[in-house]
């Protein structure tokens, strides 16, 4: 990213990042990238033992951490865990989709209560638990080359675009998610805080171990018209490398052949 | 409104309507226009102690409820009780704000968690569930002479539209809103049943008993800079009355000199 | 609705309107409704020969006026006319769609360019034509009991809110109808006019002499499945009568089966 | 940008870019970067006698055009002579703000029709024209590695997200153009044309010969509060590559320390 204002002849800020969720799509791509470009990387997860983040501490030296997203004490051991272990984040990506399996497709007179509720604190009330450490730290951060403390991403979904029908908790939690970005945008913008809410509005296919492409759900095969991990993981990284003279901060993004 | 398919010479449907939170603003005057209309009217409160609902009873014959919206148990308990009292509702309007009080202008890097959650629950979860219990019973009901079954208003706020900086929690929680509206919209207007969101970006004001406008928040004096709440019940009448040709989803009211 | 400012004796202002397009749709229903309201109406069309427009002018004494509204002498010397004959405006519409027939459903490679400017002329053009001759008569006028010295309604469509693909000039046609309508309204608004724009976001139907019900495009035929113009008149004369403390700018009206 | 499928071992494609508007910003900064990244850069202009243009051709090879972009004459011709120069195009970008000089903050009542128009024609008319010529010529192009036939933006301004006050031509200049890119995204991005919205939401400044920092209105001198049209044409540079599997069709750009 141009860099004009880039006057001093400092090393450059070693970035630290930490991505929360830690599935093989989009966690894995933004880990595997963000390695490859020279930061130090740590993924929190419900459960670290899944295999997609053994093999990236194996081939990219990512580091595991054990945390409910959901929960203040562990959000806030979390960070100090990190800040210990890598150093005060650069840069935050709230991956969590949020959704308790059996909300799919219920309709609104159908829908368990509990788990609409849980289905919100999962999504929109982590990324608020994740939002505020990272702007706790994030403030007292040194302005980097491009006159930035550091950059919150979260990702979001068609749902935080449009409340489709049946999907009730989700167009919930998606667009309180949307809602929380846009009011820690303008509090930390101006503070010199980068804050991005990047819909995906399709369904993210990833490469397999076998080479095929997956998804999580079944019966979509055809290679590129669903979303690429390995290009929303590019996405981040431009946005993280934005000027703040010009900042986005919300991008779409969808494949060629979707329909909006 | 134009009634093109009344064909019968049955008597019209008697309205019954259960307004949710019973402020002095737009609670109380749903209730008296309501009322005035001929419809059988209750009101749903924490606390129906509460002076201005008191006064409704004894001048209009309005219901009072208790009843804590965000607990699945006493909203069930409520609409038993209003079949049972009133009659199925035709109409269902959900008026609660939400925010703790403690949560009013907390940046991001400030906001206590339990607050948070609480704003989101008392809010967006308490739609949910008067939603979803109005839309249960809806469902069986005969459609009415504009063919629509019942009508469920959510009054929403400038936070819906936008997310304000030290406002997250607020932001959350009437995106949260607004996403449900918009889901449960198109789920259920095919069905017969009208959905609204009803975003009032404007501060709300009220005529007190001496005759002088009063407004939850001090300082504001000036007629009609704000909003009426007596105009906004005349907008969720019409709403009710709309026939089911031409629906609106959502209306955002605001005062001619609201800058916007 | 309710006019808590009223404090005078007077008798009410007589409204005087001014629709411009003059269909069998909206602008039979609006000249109709409006008539039988109490209003004076004016209709003004390129050619004012319309069946439909004669027979309204039989009925209900509503005045046809020849006017290309793309025209800026033109417009000028209806609104002219229109005081002489009728008063000053208190309420003026704007309804004309504006797409050249052979535009309908061209690609973008393929659309002529003369058709694509014409639909871009005699949509949003005119809308400015006539919302500015409105604009300079009504900031003139007396305010009436809801402090509102007039009213200015631009009829929109789908194309508003989303532009559809082979379908670019009637997007932008639409789109340039709602970016007038907004700034009009921030400005207007606070010196006492009401600017609304409504997107009938789906097809129109009338009623027939023969009593079946019509469409301009063919081929659908069920009842209420399509916008009923006479609800859509209802909604307008609502718009023009609500009180300026809770002014709506923009009302989206679709059917109840309609897919959003 | 991650290129998953890319799979045989032809030489890239040789970029073509034509940029339409030719000003000391973002042109300038669009030429000088495509040009450094080994792309063939032709800018067309009212006049090309412009200096920020000579600059460039000595120093980077840009190929100036002349060319009035709301005239369909001269824009197919403009599209055949860079054909004929450089090559089919693979990227084209259109620039241009339109506004007539006397436009600038003339309330709805005072506003000169002809100006009117002309900004419409300037800005949203010859989008449409570019529009067309490009799509005519890409939908005819082979696919590069990311599976894109080209890449089309449209430069806009705040205007496009919000109708401001006494500024009404430009809102339905910048609306139209908006709703134009829309309807095009959805027609040619299953066609392998990537479409572009990208609203600038601030003043734009840009470097001057003596270092210190410029802007089209006087009055802004603090140094990245403008939005820097380097760092435009790095996102547009980024757009243009971004793999077909996640497209962004809209980003508004704005600086840290802008409201919005």
């Amino acid at each position: 990213m141009a860099q004009p204002e880039q006057s001093s002849n400092q090393p450059p800020i070693q970035d630290v990042v930490l991505i929360v969720g830690g599935g093989p799509g989009i966690s894995s791509s933004c880990a595997r990238l963000f390695s490859e470009n020279g930061m130090r990387v740590g993924v929190a997860v419900r459960n670290p033992a899944k295999s997609a983040l053994e093999n990236l501490e194996k081939t990219h030296g990512v580091r595991r951490y054990a945390c409910d997203a959901s929960e203040p004490a562990d959000v806030e051991t979390l960070f100090q865990n990190v800040v210990r272990d890598l150093g005060r984040p650069t840069l935050v990506v709230h991956n969590i989709d949020g959704r308790v399996p059996g909300i799919f497709g219920k309709r609104i007179t159908e829908a368990e209560p509990d788990m609409v509720l849980d289905t919100v604190r999962n999504s929109a009330f982590s990324a608020f638990l994740i939002g505020q450490q990272a702007a706790r730290l994030m403030i007292e951060n040194t302005a980097d080359a491009n006159g930035a403390k550091g950059t919150i991403i979260f990702t979001n979904a068609s749902a935080a675009l449009k409340g489709f029908p049946s999907s009730g908790a989700f167009a919930m939690a998606c667009h309180a998610k949307s809602g929380l970005a846009q009011s820690m945008a303008r509090e930390l913008m101006p503070l010199g805080i980068h804050v991005a809410n990047v819909p995906i509005d399709a369904a993210i296919g990833w490469t397999q171990e076998d080479g095929t492409r997956a998804h999580r759900r079944a019966g979509k095969t055809v290679d590129d018209n669903m979303a690429d991990p390995d290009c929303i993981a590019e996405t981040y990284l431009q946005l993280h490398r934005q000027h703040r003279s010009t900042w986005a901060f919300e991008i779409v993004l969808r494949p060629w052949v979707e329909s909006w």
